[in-house]
């Protein structure tokens, strides 16, 4: 857990999120401004600062996030329709949260650049 | 290896394509329509048609293209910039190879929806 981070006070249950699925590794929460009628947030417990921080230090961690995210798209109702996964690292990618997070979006027809 | 897959038949040789990273699990090469000044796809060199699926039949695999990413980001210059990765599920998703691949795009600021 790291002090001062958001997500990490969502895991700990000190900030409320709307949660839709939770594993031992992971939890997902809705996005409190959602850009599609699915836009949910998939999170590792633990604290690493981005995707590839996740993937180097916790390899099957990784894979979990993306497993949950397809948990999410059943649960939502978008695994058939089709759904985007997104990560945002650094600047350039507008990350603003510095808690690696899976960005779950569907329910609509995503467009094509994708930002 | 699956017949009639255009990134199986990248992985195989069998089409060209302007590779940029490769390791034994993974191979990364431009988008032929890029959308950033990076735009790169990072594939898994066997064949599965997501995210999901991949996740859960090689987990070790899903990492290693999350890596691969970061690898991508830090020979296109982009690591400290920033980037955004994106996977597409489906067709609401706009999946259009149904190789699971992971976009890299960077290089410019992204912005907000992701598509």
């Amino acid at each position: 857990m790291s002090e001062d981070c958001l997500f990490c006070s969502i895991v700990s249950g000190d900030i409320p999120a709307t949660i839709v699925h939770e594993t031992d590794e992971v939890l997902a929460f809705r996005d409190l401004n959602p850009q599609a009628p699915t836009h949910v947030l998939v999170i590792p417990k633990a604290h690493y600062a981005n995707a590839a921080e996740l993937a180097e230090a916790e390899p099957s961690s990784a894979a979990s996030l993306l497993t949950a995210a397809k948990e999410v798209a059943v649960l939502e109702g978008i695994a058939k329709s089709g759904y985007r996964l997104v990560f945002n690292t650094g600047k350039d990618g507008q990350q603003t949260v510095f808690h690696v997070h899976c960005h779950v979006l569907g329910g609509r027809a995503m467009v094509w650049p994708p930002g």
